[in-house]
């Protein structure tokens, strides 16, 4: 089949190096890089695309930070496309940033081309999508739909800083935020181009996936409680040891959620409160994360990790406690952006699959806005995400630009 | 029988107050002290301790910051007696100070009393006893004793802190430590109060306990590496998840040493680190901390972890490191200050009992050094040490004080 007009016009050296130049802005010692939400560095890459922008775009920046920009932003109807720009600790150089560069380069090559779109598109970058500074995820992208709750802000960092507070001091003034930012009503679309962050893609082999649904979690922050004791003079049997509670609670978690399909559960971080070489440990806590496509399948994952908990908390001298900080639903992305990013796929060079998301995007909070939305991911070379090595193919970042274009190019079906 | 002519002078109410005065220094919101090891709160401790000094007494301070209180620093013959002051994170009352607090008093109703003693007394008071913040204990009493290694002084605590550079910013230069700085001719005995940490008289009912020998750690710090994943994207199958592996090994450690008797191992911290709710985390590091008075015991244990660690790490896609940072002797105490203990203990009102130490003290390091030394030890209320609710009985601060009396006041046998 012949290439659709904005292929030969995609640059993958632009694309290349606006990812190199976001990576150069909280890059950290191990080659990661740290740009968490509502941070300096998070402030500095949405300085970063708005230096990018061409003089004919119009740009708007919302009471929390997110970024619009349009060569309309006050047309009829308009199709959004874009992605977060923050990071985990420590993360890798496509997580956000590459939806960001894949939506600036669809939007060039068309205003550069002028070739004639379903509706004037609209660069969308959020703040605040992952979860890794403040426990709750796509901050931005919740808000400007009137998302965001009053717990939400509440959140605090490590450091003790609230959600609110960590808003004020990067100079927003968010007000209002029962009802969305955005006029829904104007937005005939929302796309978003990701690194898969699994391995699907690399054990199919293909160039592009297109995602079909998005996988949402349930997530508690679990407390062990038991009694500090000096290690050298409690012997074993008078110990009531939580991190040696917590670790049992940690295996326990992974063995309930293996044997159940489509179903993961995680435990990625843990706090020995006032630990030392020489204590047995009074207090423990860690946070669970437990995602699946599939609601029925999360619950009972849930109900066996917690039955788990119980039998083990029984048989030890410790209690453990749990508070639920999330519980998303699982959401079905839109059939007619299905078909209309399969579509652009085909005109593309690329090999691609449809397959579910594992973990969430902004995109899962304008499809459940109403608004029929889709995905692209890319592959995730080693299946490696969330860290330094993250990485992708080139042939792949190029062809999600190409597909991008074309979808919005493409008038209504 | 009759009480011995110190007993009427003891005075439990300054040994209160000076208990409180120096729990003062570093107490924690929790109701606790963290006082480390050459930290500022250790050295106002010691500045409070000299405050106490009556005018008659002599004060030398070595290079190290050790404290040495007597009425005549230079005679031919002296009996030293003593403990520390720095504490754990979130430590307790007793842990070290009530040894301090005992010399004290033990040397005021002597020299108030006009009491002939074998040897005219020195009061020693050690720094950095505790390894909680260098990852080594005694500091203080070993390089006292020429025992400190190169190896101990490049020790980094939790902000990469080396043990030289705080000892240099809390005002010591430490120099030519391989002989030791004390003339160990002139020591005739060391003896050291301390509270037991442990559960045995508090069990026994007894209110002094006589040390007989010491139990001595065997120590590591173990680290696991698997692979980082996104937490929501990474099938349960494809995870090499190092704190689900780190939560196997230390139900292991827990396991193996349950299995003989004698023996203690404890996980007492834990580091995941770059850790997130969403993330497979990748690397985690924790101390190990085996112990026992047989060293065939603990060496048992150390085997059996260590064949459980490969049994784990086959079966996973993690490997684990281990770097060996001490490895201790236990150490028996003489049996002619135990026997000068078990006597002085007899003319007090309280009942005793000889039993080993779980802990490591600085009376370990006199022993080994050559020093005969005896170790009396207070209960712990509920077993309870190294924590805020570290607790003991009034009348047996108070017999502690008196047998100490007693036993600085008694010729050699």
């Amino acid at each position: 089949m012949e290439n659709p007009p904005v292929t030969e016009s995609v640059d993958l050296e632009r694309m290349q190096r606006r990812l190199d130049e976001i990576m150069s802005i909280g890059r950290t010692e191990d080659g990661g890089v740290t740009r968490l939400a509502y941070s300096k560095e998070e402030s500095t890459a949405f300085d970063f695309v708005r230096s990018e922008l061409d003089d004919s775009i119009e740009i708007r920046t919302d009471s929390l930070g997110n970024l619009y920009a349009s060569p309309d932003l006050e047309s009829a109807e308009t199709t959004l496309v874009g992605s977060h720009l923050d990071s985990v600790y420590n993360g890798g150089r496509l997580d956000g940033a590459l939806g960001v560069v894949v939506a600036m380069e669809a939007i060039d090559v068309l205003e550069t081309g002028e070739t004639s779109t379903a509706a004037p598109p609209t660069l969308a970058v959020f703040r605040g999508e992952e979860s890794a500074r403040f426990g709750c995820h796509t901050i931005g992208s919740r808000g400007a739909l009137g998302m965001l709750t009053v717990e939400d802000f509440s959140r605090t960092d490590q450091n003790d800083v609230p959600l609110w507070l960590a808003m004020q001091r990067d100079g927003h003034q968010p007000s209002d935020l029962s009802e969305p930012m955005l006029d829904l009503s104007r937005i005939r679309r929302f796309y978003e181009t990701h690194i898969e962050q699994g391995r699907v893609l690399v054990e199919s082999g293909d160039d592009l996936g297109i995602v079909t649904s998005i996988r949402a979690p349930v997530r508690y922050n679990v407390t062990v409680e038991g009694a500090y004791d000096h290690s050298g003079a409690t012997p074993m049997g008078l110990r009531a040891d939580a991190l040696a509670a917590a670790g049992e609670l940690i295996t326990a978690v992974e063995r309930v959620a293996s044997d159940t399909d489509d179903v993961v559960a995680t435990v990625g971080d843990i706090t020995a409160r006032d630990g030392a070489i020489n204590k047995v440990c009074g207090e423990v806590a860690f946070p669970l994360d437990i995602r699946s496509d599939e609601v029925p399948s999360r619950d009972e994952v849930e109900r066996g990790i917690f039955d788990e908990f119980s039998r083990i908390t029984d048989k030890r001298d410790v209690s453990v406690s749990k508070a639920e900080i999330d519980r998303s639903d699982p959401v079905s992305l839109s059939e007619s952006a299905i078909e209309e990013l399969t579509g652009a796929a085909s005109v593309t060079d690329a090999e691609y699959l449809q397959l579910p998301s594992g973990g969430g995007h902004d995109a899962m909070n304008f499809q459940q806005a109403g608004i029929p939305t889709g995905m692209l991911f890319v592959p995730s070379v080693r299946g490696i995400s969330h860290s330094p090595k993250e990485e992708t193919y080139p042939e792949s970042i190029r062809s999600a630009a190409i597909a991008t274009a074309q979808v919005l190019s493409t008038p209504d079906t």
